[in-house]
């Protein structure tokens, strides 16, 4: 199997909604990057996050192997720091090896969940 | 009609909803892949599914005839297996003919339905 | 202004929910393809339909002026036929002039709507 | 930090839903461009809105500063007019540096939310 995708990608429209409704984890309101590495080597993974008013933050580093998938919720994040909630920001994902990426947001802060998702913009 | 699109598609966020509310199967919680294939040619597809912790699933086959579309649900794959439930994978999409491929989650877990789609991301 | 786009569109998952809850037609089920003209000349649009059992649909003929927008529902199709409700379809939109084009679904069988968008596949 | 995406960036499908259930603002029906600037230059931002029925609005100006992001509610702008609810329309962004651009909607018009996004569709 070869490499597929690009190395860099960004998701502009980031926000980790601050309620939920529903069993954790799975309703959890959440945002999500979901990284495929369909390579034969691993992935390193570093992400930056923007923000409206303060430098970024970062990077979050990950390792995906080869021919994996990884879902990586922000709302998880921890290292060097968290993601605020309800708070706008943006994500820049860069790789060593190719990628693909997709952004998720499942929203569940009223009675029934919302979600929202795209492919992000790759760039080189 | 010429024949339109690519034919080599990656959906990084699979994710089948294990629970559903409403009628079957129109409300059931599922993931689809919707293709067209516009051209002339009979198109043979080749679908692979990876995951975050175990060896890639498939190929699962499909043929799809000229000028027609096929929206597959992941929900019935079942050669050479099932896709599980309430389990982050990702898809590679091959085709022998140019294709074009979004996928869509409904996702019925709650009392009304959630719905994300986008068109996939395409590769040579 | 210049023109900007492209003069050819493909949005693969099509699908009309034959069910609604709320005020019409704003809360109607129903399914768009929004069309950006930006340019100085009229764009004429020509849709085809594609379906899983039958020969294509069509072609479904618009104009749009210059420096304009439209938001066309399938649901009003009705010239050379109607599309029917809950079944899979495809769609290809080509025009004379430079476009860009959006899939947006409302769907509304349940007590809340569910939205889903993505900007539509261009080639040449 | 060098900067990332594209000059421009088309919004086809924009659309205000003029009633809201839950607290404002954050379940206020809205419409955003999220718009990332990771590059270390000013980004002067102008956009653009185009109806069905009338001439184009704007420009609408913003300014983001170097690596930050904006998410910009379609229903704050007010200078030189306001974008009216209920009424579709679309939009494009042009900036004077890189940027990437993701497309927004929340609807609460029903008891619980609607989200649909895509990344924008960028030309040169």
């Amino acid at each position: 199997m070869k490499s597929v995708g690009k190395t860099r990608w960004a998701i502009p429209d980031g926000y980790i909604p601050g309620e939920s409704r529903g069993p954790a984890p799975e309703m959890t309101s959440h945002e999500a990057c979901c990284i495929l590495n369909a390579g034969g080597e691993e992935a390193h993974i570093k992400i930056t996050i923007f923000f409206e008013d303060r430098d970024p933050a970062g990077p979050f580093r990950f390792t995906i192997g080869p021919r994996r998938t990884t879902h990586l919720r922000f709302n998880s994040f921890n290292e060097p720091e968290n993601v605020p909630r309800d708070t706008p920001y943006s994500s820049l994902i860069e790789s060593d090896a190719p990628i693909v990426v997709q952004h998720r947001r499942l929203d569940s802060r009223q009675e029934a969940n919302a979600l929202l998702s795209t492919v992000a913009f790759p760039y080189d």
